[in-house]
């Protein structure tokens, strides 16, 4: 059948989908969510049918195509194609045998990831394979096969060097750092550690979008590999670098019940390691109330699955359990996250101790891992002697930043409201969850320079009408809203 | 936070969603898939959200808006609304419940299927639902519940009769149209059967398509009343009565997997016959290859579950397991089957016979949970007496036919292609899936006159070159295009 392609000027953000008119598809006996082939000069795309009832947007003779599609197959709005029935994929009787809690094989795993990297799959479909893989948990062989097949479906950095030194946090706290620490450290001490980092997708600020404030984030992979061998550590966005494409694709589907398959999370952390061949990670487990994991026995259990699967993937894995009830460091957004790591990097006195005590702590574990005795003692010896710093610099200099940017340079929100202790008293909880909201309220991350800072944490003394914390706005209206929504929800509170 | 509406000109089906400019979405936090309220002239609705990453389709400062949201708030392209971020359906959270492993209370079932009926959840979410309720099958109490729930938010049929009977194939057999004769018998008994039907899904035909060539099937809950009242049973589609809304909503996210949760299979099924008050209900799974249930003890282990829920919701309900392995009578498609139905019911020599005997079986199986003695004998009595036929017509006759049709007078496909056996020998067997593939690329459902008539059925001998079957249609594009596909697929062997 040929259909005349009408330009739908909508983007799905990835499934391909095309809508025929209810007339065309009963020809075919194509019916909703079906799969056609469509041919134009040449070149096939596969994609998923959704049918109009009414001929309202897609005519009879015409069929509505995504951006995606277009672009796949370069077309233009009323290009002629050629479409017919195709198969389902093949994955989908994979994602069946799952949900009836039989166990996959390495090539069923495998088309399930390239159908999902290659947007075959619909949203009801790649739900039940991760609704599948939560109610009938993936064995050890089944999380291994799933972490190399992400990871084989991405791009690779091949730095010819060992060891490669790696760590990773799986998330929740507000501010939390580390990684612009650690790495400097861990640089500073000889060995390679090309970091790569997510931007935020639920809190005010990933370490990606930090380290932005100072120095660009994306480049390619011959490009990261220039730098780290020049300076022996990067920190740059690993979504330009197309890892782990598999990744955000799952992440969608998990976030509106806030399922997290334990093997999914596992297996999208180690692809990542896979692909840029890290040799020694380490693994940081934040647990606390309104934290990622909530119970100490579940990052336990975690922590166990961790370590068999690196010693199944022959690399050296450490995981660390560290405190998740409060923000780590004192400023949250971009920008105030950016200048408390150069506080700590640069021994000034305003700098957060509880994010330089737990970034030693971890610098000091690696080194360990690496067969130094007494790592912390080393990673503080290395920040206090100041070439920590120096190469923060190097790496920001190599990443297109300013080295000499001082902390105060480092602009934030015009627009603030500070807020005042209204008793005398110990801080009792810092809710994680209102901070986060507070700041992506004020306008953080894409505002670099929103977010909010704390005075104090848990366990403070604080005096009635002393200062507890400020938001930061670059406008008005961002920070009233941000003002608002902080009077509704109890960010801190005090005994 | 004020937008202006952009008809986006499309219809999702069901699904509330509304697609806001990234831009807008950041600045209050709202993220894809959270919800929003949008208030207009004082009415609220609470929808989905996507997000547009480019300001192609959605520009900042506008809200696109699909069909279904345009007409639950009465709104046009260009008005003004209001929107803010509102909280997630509560049924999201017992929907987790549910994947958890727990079993779900009264009111949490209710605000489920609440939250369906009123297109509250993505596709993401429903799927999320169907798979929980797959792999930790509901309880009975669970399935009960869940019954009464999809029959509470739909409409009623009011009959003040007693017994009320009702009858339910659970489908997948091309053919098989006992509906059309068992009302007619039973109702001629002296019983009610207020007979609801579905349209086909995946078949060439559903009882509602077969009995349209006749008649109208589309009524109010009020004609329905009268007609039953006047004349013991009707004919009717019940997807024009809205007794269960919940229902297709289920199965359109069941398709893409073929994923029949048992729970739902049932509750669909009794949601119905509770909406209708039904007392004495029989039910026909048929069992076979390429039938809906294909073992027997998956058949059986329905039965019982059926058997149970009926004594639960206290009917009387008989189940009873027929063949399935190939289709039932000699035409397939709405016309060819009405044909069929007026040659049983006429006593005409060319009846199927195999729809005739099945059709009595039931129909005295209904006698006998009524307390008749030899309920067959007694269907095949009114049958030969002309008491069904006559019924029949009086039916045809108040649903706004033409009760004096002849089976010849039903206009068939004018284009058609005989298939003549290759070989003398017995037919082996019949692909009930071919066999409805072929008939819908002839045109079935929609063109009535499309399909295919069957001359041999298993068991029956042929000699080389006689006629085995005959494909229907309405137009020789489709005759052609069905002709191509039966070259490919085995519709019948013989050996």
């Amino acid at each position: 059948m040929k259909l005349k392609v009408n330009d739908l000027d909508i983007s799905t953000g990835g499934t391909l989908i095309a809508i025929m008119n209810s007339q065309d598809a009963r020809q075919l006996d194509i019916r909703a969510l079906d799969r056609i082939k469509i041919t134009y000069m040449g070149r096939t795309e596969t994609v998923i049918v959704n049918i109009s009832e009414t001929s309202k947007t897609v005519h009879s003779g015409e069929i509505g195509l995504v951006e995606e599609v277009l672009k796949s197959l370069n077309l233009r709005d009323r290009n002629i194609v050629k479409i017919a029935l195709d198969r389902k994929p093949l994955s989908l009787g994979y994602i069946k045998k799952k949900l009836d809690g039989k166990e996959l094989s390495k090539t069923e795993i495998e088309q399930i990831v390239w159908d999902i990297v290659h947007n075959k799959l619909s949203d009801i479909e790649l739900t039940y394979f991760i609704s599948a893989c939560y109610t009938n948990a993936m064995s050890q062989r089944e999380t291994i096969l799933l972490t190399k097949a992400i990871a084989s479906q991405g791009e690779r950095l091949e730095l010819k060097r060992y060891p490669i030194v790696d760590k990773h946090s799986i998330g929740g706290i507000p501010g939390n750092r580390t990684s612009m620490i650690i790495v400097p450290i861990i640089a500073a001490g000889g060995y390679a550690i090309p970091k790569t980092s997510s931007r935020s997708i639920t809190s005010p600020a990933g370490t990606a979008d930090t380290m932005e404030v100072l120095a660009d984030v994306s480049f390619s992979i011959e490009k990261v590999r220039k730098i780290v061998s020049s300076v022996n550590g990067c920190l740059v966005w690993g979504g330009a670098l197309n890892l782990a494409p598999a990744d955000d694709k799952i992440i969608r589907v998990e976030k509106p019940l806030n399922i997290d398959a334990e093997s999914q999370l596992i297996a999208s952390i180690m692809a990542k390691k896979l692909s840029v061949n890290s040799t020694h990670i380490l693994i940081d487990i934040p647990v606390g109330k309104n934290s990622k994991i909530e119970r100490y026995r579940d990052a336990t259990a975690l922590k166990k699955r961790f370590e068999q699967i690196g010693r199944q993937l022959k690399r050296h894995v450490r995981v660390v359990i560290t405190d998740g009830t409060q923000p780590i460091g004192n400023g949250i957004g971009p920008a105030l996250e950016a200048r408390d790591v150069l506080y700590v990097l640069s021994r000034h006195p305003k700098r957060p101790l509880d994010l330089e005590r737990k970034s030693i702590m971890m610098a000091g574990d690696i080194f360990q891992m690496l067969g130094v005795k007494n790592g912390s003692m080393k990673a503080l010896e290395i920040l206090n002697s100041g070439m920590a710093y120096k190469k923060m610099k190097e790496i920001i200099s190599l990443q297109n930043g300013n080295p000499d940017i001082m902390p105060e340079d480092i602009p934030v929100g015009r627009y603030k409201s500070e807020y005042r202790a209204s008793k005398t008293g110990i801080i009792k909880s810092i809710n994680n969850e209102a901070v986060s909201k507070i700041a992506r309220i004020a306008g953080a991350p894409a505002d670099k320079g929103a977010g909010i800072y704390l005075y104090k944490h848990v366990g403070d003394a604080v005096r009635s009408g002393e200062p507890i914390f400020t938001i930061y706005a670059e406008n008005r209206d961002k920070l009233d809203y941000a003002v608002d929504i902080s009077g509704e929800i109890a960010v801190l509170m005090v005994r």
